[in-house]
């Protein structure tokens, strides 16, 4: 069987079951169902602190073959998941599955309890380190799920990912389960990714290092959502918490490229009152930003609102008046976490809120401009943010494939060759985010446009800019660095690719 | 059958079904279900505006036998109810049952509708005014079903009250379906009871007087549970909306009862750091929290928080920095809209987190002291705030019964006698708060508490109040008044009192 993008699946998968291949960003729509949740009722004098994370997994009846979840707002800097997982392992319990949001290389520990059946099968948005490499490497039983920042809480909410429990790290929680990121040592901001979870999962336990009196006001998860309620010396470190990656690129082609991109931005129309924008947190699209803001406020124009996860760079755009709202999933930096606590028009948004296909309509939807990255790209417009070079797992979607899909103008920027290799090839490793979902590539040497965007080769028409085809583009690197060389993996399916709407757009294959 | 408080309940009832008998107001509790829901999820590029209620009728495909729903934040100036009412009926629509948190004088236009069977159920946790009224003359085909405030979105998650179609009064809302109720002319602040509606209901429509650019920011109502967004000339009548009747009481006898009743919390030992309060908008319950308020400063208590429908006196309770949050379901006044708007310790709440009983634990569960009033209170301490002297539909529980059950300690405060007629007799008319939950009762004339709770009879006995049991508090007044005559009804249902579980508690007759 081939998807529409002509990926190569079977059938059935072992441990994923039935395939449903990928038939383009809109095509899975319509009426779909929010499950239905067991709730266990709380009665008033019923107390939800326990002692420790042993005693949550007994009061949760914690069993083999059962699914746990986490979110990913601590980043690399996260304890919970590993606290978690040990506690597990030690009371002997096999065949979990681990749903978290996203996995960082400080979850290392995961790879022994792969290894020795605690942990047989991984759902994640974004995963990097070792845990990746191990998947990579086929030592998980079942094919890890990728899945997007949007398709997470879609397959959480419709039954797809049933949650059997939730473990939500709380920078802050009160006794009684309300739950916030702004207070406490490891504060982290807006709990987006963690909302689903909450509400879907059968049981959901918080687990915090800042427990205080009742009631933990403003709260962002809410005390009728959360069963128990634990407190930890340290939930994480806050030095991985706020990741080192969020600064504008010093590089000359990066910042080259980020004035191409403005330049196409400016060229689209797009930038006028009541423009919305998103860009990632890598140096290039940080400094994106950095030519929009001086465009914008040359222009005189006022954004109605920035979303993503959020950076200082965005909140100084905002406080500068560019956008009038902000819509935060996860705060990157503490400038971020700051103006959330502080600022009613920084606004806390759901993953499911954020990137959900299959909810009333997301804030994607919404989005005029996304500034995006890329792994390699092919002439096809399909990017792989999800495999490096070598095949290996080192990121995901993430929010990639809902923003580029909610978008009205997607633009990828990167350099044409990184450590020699060519971004745009024939045929990408793995498609995370189909072509359809993408407007420009944005490159040092030159910008290629989708076909079907004949408006916008149009408008760039007029311009300077060096607008060519992708193949064109493609060419132009080879020239230089020759073909690359086609990576060879073994037939085994070591990963499951989910588009945002839950059917399959690629499977990872085990690495040689 | 009768249920555990001996009221007579038919097995069945014609038009409400089965009838579960209240058996205690912690009986059916455990594990409960929250429903799964249809979805129209919405795609990048549709739009949710429309051009009238009449376009939005065709669009949620209304048709006969469906039940819509309303909030009413609006109170006595609310004209969405109205306005949809004369637009399903000029379509011929018929046999509509209308699913409104409360209902109110101005809502009398739906008698008509009722009689020429647009309308043939009704579910309300508080109704007064013509509509309660041609109810009690039974007027309406089915059974009006009344709840309360905690119950109605018990029922809404768990399915027993499926919506059709949702219709949220919306003081600001965006074009893609954000709500909030803290700008624009109808300005009403925290929109608590209208928040299960909207997550729950097959499709959600917002009615504004006030559409603004996405996003409307801050968002009580996200754009994922909204289908459809109408702009209408006005939504209501602002001298409406913020009650007249949120005053304290200038009665000397209401002033004493205040009094006497703030010695009763004293002796209980619940004035101290953390304690939580809540008080109805009554006259005296006012008068209670003004004479709080004097203890709590000289004794340098704080509290934890103040919960309800909001008033100036809360707040300023607040900001005097008596309590440090708010939890806010609905404004009463302009002073907690304000408070609401700025403070992010002023929290909203759901009704479902103030006061669902199936859900992991309400706001109520953890109020120390509650202020309530009745319309009589029998000797086994239950009380009607549901049917008037004559056995007229003029009120329901609103919060009383889930307020009084989660407090640990629920005080009645009211007259011994109200126009020549005593409040305690052997048998209240209809029973909307089950004794069990009710702690103390406090008059001009003396004090009675709840023979269960001995441990509060014996804090009292230290006090000089006026204290004895309830039998001698109804003497005391009957010696003056007479016995009251005892009220006769027809044998015909008219409402069917639903306890905040579920259980029928009572059913109200029809008036001869």
């Amino acid at each position: 069987m081939k998807n529409i993008l002509g990926r190569e699946l079977p059938d059935y998968i072992e441990g994923y079951g039935k395939i449903e291949p990928f038939m383009g960003a809109f095509n899975n729509t319509g009426i779909k169902e929010r499950k239905s949740v067991k709730v266990s009722s709380v009665t008033p004098g019923e107390e939800k602190v326990l002692a420790s994370i042993e005693e949550a997994l007994d009061k949760v009846q914690i069993k083999d073959g059962m699914t746990i979840s986490f979110h990913h707002h601590l980043r690399n800097g996260d304890f919970v998941l590993n606290m978690v997982l040990e506690a597990i392992a030690k009371k002997g319990i096999k065949d979990i599955t681990v749903a978290a949001s996203s996995i960082f290389p400080v979850h290392g520990p995961m790879v022994e309890h792969m290894r020795n059946g605690v942990v047989t099968g991984v759902v994640a948005n974004y995963m990097s380190g070792p845990v990746a490499e191990a998947i990579s490497r086929g030592e998980l039983k079942k094919p890890a799920i990728m899945q997007t920042h949007g398709g997470r809480p879609r397959a959480i909410e419709s039954g797809d990912l049933h949650i059997d429990v939730a473990f939500v790290a709380a920078p802050t929680a009160d006794t009684y389960g309300n739950i916030n990121g702004v207070g406490g040592k490891s504060a982290c901001g807006a709990l987006g990714y963690a909302v689903s979870d909450a509400e879907f999962a059968d049981k959901t336990v918080a687990i915090t290092d800042n427990l205080v009196p009742y009631p933990a006001c403003p709260i962002e998860i809410s005390q009728i959502y959360v069963d128990y309620v634990v407190q930890v010396e340290s939930i994480g470190d806050p030095k991985g918490i706020v990741s080192g990656t969020t600064k504008i690129t010093k590089d000359p082609v990066g910042l080259k490229i980020a004035k191409m991109a403005t330049e196409v931005i400016k060229a689209s129309g797009l930038v006028k009152d009541g423009m919305s924008f998103q860009t990632g947190a890598g140096g290039t699209s940080l400094a994106v930003a950095a030519e929009l803001k001086e465009v914008m406020k040359k222009e005189g124009v006022v954004g109605s609102f920035a979303a993503g996860g959020v950076t200082g760079y965005i909140v100084d755009m905002f406080e500068e008046g560019l956008f009038q709202n902000i819509f935060d999933v996860q705060c990157f930096d503490l400038q971020a976490v700051e103006s959330y606590k502080k600022n009613l028009r920084h606004q806390p948004m759901s993953a499911s809120m954020y990137g959900n296909p299959h909810n009333k309509g997301a804030v994607v939807n919404h989005l005029d401009i996304m500034i995006l990255g890329a792994t390699e790209i092919d002439t096809d417009f399909n990017v792989n943010v999800t495999t490096g070079s070598s095949g290996v797992i080192m990121g995901g979607s993430g929010g990639h494939s809902d923003t580029a899909a909610g978008a009205k103008l997607a633009i990828i920027v990167t350099n044409l060759m990184k450590a020699r290799l060519p971004i745009i090839k024939d045929r990408v490793t793995t498609v995370t985010t189909p072509g359809e979902s993408v407007d420009v590539i944005v490159t040092e040497r030159g910008i290629a446009v989708n076909p079907r965007r004949t408006d916008l080769l149009e408008k760039l028409s007029n311009t300077n800019l060096p607008v060519m085809t992708i193949e064109e583009l493609k060419n132009m690197a080879e020239k230089i660095t020759g073909k690359p060389n086609t990576i060879h993996t073994s037939d085994d399916i070591v990963a499951v690719v989910e588009y945002r709407d839950g059917t399959v757009i690629d499977v990872v294959k085990k690495i040689k």
